[in-house]
């Protein structure tokens, strides 16, 4: 039998990530993962992310943004061009491109840094002496191997309305068919309008569908700071004709041969739509089933999270859980760093990982992005704060990019100035926020911020500015 | 006579920033410029930044991006496009209606923070007890306006070849007449391969010109670390076609009506080619001509540069010089924190500007940026130091764009991992920058930037990766 330093199930950015570590730091390492590539025809390392996530998504958010300026802004720049075609089977083509040539990638790196890559689910046995067994599962045909070290990294999976509808990916699709749609539907209805709902509904968007946003919330973007959320809900619905519903119910979903029609009310009124498809994008749930956790004993909190401290230790000696599989945000880069520190930590190391300067990315257009606490958490945490907000509309760099929309704010301690929080949408803010975790990380006051030289013309000169603006000395403001 | 606290001669980026924050601070302040529109028929704030460098370049760039994207990656993307037809007149209106809102915006922004705007030429007449005397020269009829102190940012003139040929800006141009050709020219020269030369070349190459750089120096980009310049050597003549001679000693300049020949020798053999436009872009030379300089003694060095210390001092008292026409980079956003600084020296405040501290970026495709000093420069230095480099090809969001081009590197000290330079070529590398000046001004080791989450999928995971190199246990390299 096997005997390994480090097993690690699950080969999403988590996984795939922490087993790169462990190996890196000495450990007979494997990385157990049943995921399979679009065709089914072969293992597909990677995870959600990469096979059916970030990755294509954002494949196809470029690909619907070249159509978008080839349609409405090409003209301001003096480019006509007599007729737009656009086939949506090539866009997916070149995405699955994409996705393959990453996840091989995996497959290179495992085999770089000498990590077993081994095909099949992964669930625990029990004990032998100090080693976990864990099964797996190729396809029927078991086998089990031995590790020191167990890391979950099972990551999550759609949650599904199964009272109301049963997923196909025909005409009712979680994420994965929403990225293999190859025709643009006419109308697409979009229940969810979390970060998936918004991408997606904005990739059809801009190919041509008539979009649906049906939202249960009564609030949009919950989450995110509100003025940056009102922001985003103008540009959304007036500018780009999202038509987004808050506060909605659903009674009752009729999926046809050809269409679906969704029952809901909004304030007690009840409406009937039909859509030539719907996304289902409600939240996902943590996968735990076929673990065999209740065998062992491995702890799940009510939701069907791993239970793990913030050091993501489990209940179970030597048994630890990462990413989407336990509490925190459900972003690739917090389970990839906590793969990291969980890979440093089984070496002895003393890693840290601070939550609160984790960034998020919504990449619609503009783009949505924070890092830090917003100005509701503060009020509701009764911290006193400054705020400085700046606008990418007279930022040069924007409007040479035909991209003027958009604002910054920036949020600090109204006694020491220490920045709270940073909050975008804009163009490229995914990339501008690197530099405000880079300040938060750094403790970093908004004065800092604003005596740090910016290239000019850049995008980066609204933060500098909204720093500026805390202390409400805008030079452009 | 009008008496300020302060006057600024010249709007430009350092001179009008100098203004505002002087204003903010509670000076009664005023920045003569005698800066007008293309039209030539009403005052333009904003100097050569604004007017014709920084700003209305990057707008082309866009322009000619959206045009170089319809012609060759559209198809990837199962976009066709059955003609492109590309109007250039169209694209430089476009340059002007940005440029416009912006030198509009300063205006407003001097009315909000009560800056008086005087049109004219500014000089120095003398002393009046405490106050300077300068002359306001509103072709030709002149006013004097007194000061206590003055803040020369006279900015930079175009470097001509007075020996071999007359700048037109018909036939043979400068960064203004580049900047606004109506039509493509089928064959276009430029001599000078720096900043100016590059992005000008792209912008034409883009649309359909044959371009041909020639360059006296023997090194490309020589000021940039020579990994990222030999790289970017590489995508703009074997990628992109760009023709670069370097080497080149300029004999003899011949202007035609419709064109212009250019005899030059390299490596002893000797050429002439023939162009429909010859672009001159070697440099730049301070501007202070018709200050009157000498008349109240006021050093300058032998290059022409008004000679201060650092922070921006000049040999006579309550008289500061900012920007171009000063010792340091050429660069809009360093003279317009120098601005800055020493409009809070003035009001006693102790600001401080750290030269190693300021990015340069070429807005080319890929981008280039950089921070700190090269592997030339340390090793001139005799410092020793660690590198770690990590490249955009497998880079998510950099193969969702159609981007996964380019290299960051990142040097630190040998002994100390403190971060000594970064140094990118790459999609957006211009706002990527951002993150790295910070790491320098925060003196972050290299393990920091590695240590800090950065979203996935963003470029600036390219920076992540190449921190975990220096440690030589990059994760995906």
């Amino acid at each position: 039998m096997s005997q390994y330093d480090v097993v690690v199930i699950g080969a999403g950015p988590g996984g795939y990530v922490a087993a790169i570590r462990a190996a890196q730091l000495g450990f007979k390492t494997a990385c157990v993962d049943a995921g399979v590539n679009k065709a089914g025809d072969a293992p597909a390392l990677g995870g959600t992310c990469l096979n059916v996530g970030c990755i294509p998504s954002k494949a196809l958010l470029q690909s619907s943004e070249h159509v978008h300026a080839a349609l409405h802004d090409f003209g301001a720049h003096g480019i006509t061009v007599s007729a737009v075609h656009f086939d949506a089977a090539k866009m997916i083509e070149r995405k699955d491109q994409i996705v393959t040539k990453l996840t091989g990638g995996i497959k290179f790196l495992f085999q770089k840094n000498k990590v077993d890559s081994l095909f099949g689910r992964g669930s625990f046995v029990g004990k032998n002496g100090d080693f976990w067994q864990i099964q797996v599962d190729n396809k029927g045909e078991k086998s089990t191997i031995e590790a020191k070290h167990i890391i979950v990294a099972t990551g999550s999976s759609p949650r599904q309305l199964p009272a109301l509808v049963d997923i196909d990916n025909e005409i009712v699709l979680d994420n994965e068919g929403a990225l293999n749609l190859t025709s643009v539907p006419a109308k697409l209805g979009v229940i969810g309008s979390g970060v998936i709902g918004l991408e997606m509904g904005s990739v059809w968007k801009r190919v041509g569908s008539e979009v649906t946003i049906l939202e249960a919330a009564p609030t949009f973007m919950a989450a995110a700071d509100q003025q940056i959320a009102k922001e985003a809900f103008k540009y959304f619905t007036k500018e780009q004709g999202l038509d987004i519903k808050l506060g909605v119910k659903i009674k009752q979903i009729n999926r046809a041969k050809n269409s679906v029609t969704v029952e809901y009310e909004v304030n007690g009124e009840s409406f009937s739509d039909t859509y030539d498809k719907l996304i289902i994008a409600i939240g996902r749930v943590p996968n735990t089933d076929g673990l065999n956790a209740e065998g062992v004993g491995l702890n799940k909190d009510e939701r069907g999270f791993i239970v793990v401290d913030e050091d993501c230790r489990t209940n179970l000696p030597n048994v630890w859980a990462i990413g989407d599989v336990v509490r925190g945000p459900m972003l690739a880069h917090k389970a990839s760093d906590e793969g990291v520190a969980v890979a440093e930590r089984i070496a002895g190391q003393k890693p840290h990982l601070d939550f609160n300067c984790i960034p998020w990315v919504i990449y619609t257009d503009p783009e949505i992005a924070w890092v830090g606490q917003t100005e509701e958490q503060l009020q509701a945490a009764g911290i006193e704060y400054k705020k400085g907000t700046s606008g990418f509309g007279a930022n040069g760099r924007a409007l040479g990019m035909g991209k003027a929309k958009g604002t910054v704010k920036i949020l600090s301690c109204a006694k020491t100035d220490r920045v709270l929080g940073v909050h975008m949408i804009g163009p490229m803010v995914s990339e501008l926020v690197a530099e405000a975790v880079m300040a938060m990380e750094f403790k970093a006051s908004s004065e800092d911020i604003a005596r740090i030289v910016h290239a000019h013309p850049s995008l980066s000169e609204v933060v500098h500015e909204a720093a500026l603006a805390v202390d409400k000395r805008a030079l452009h403001g």
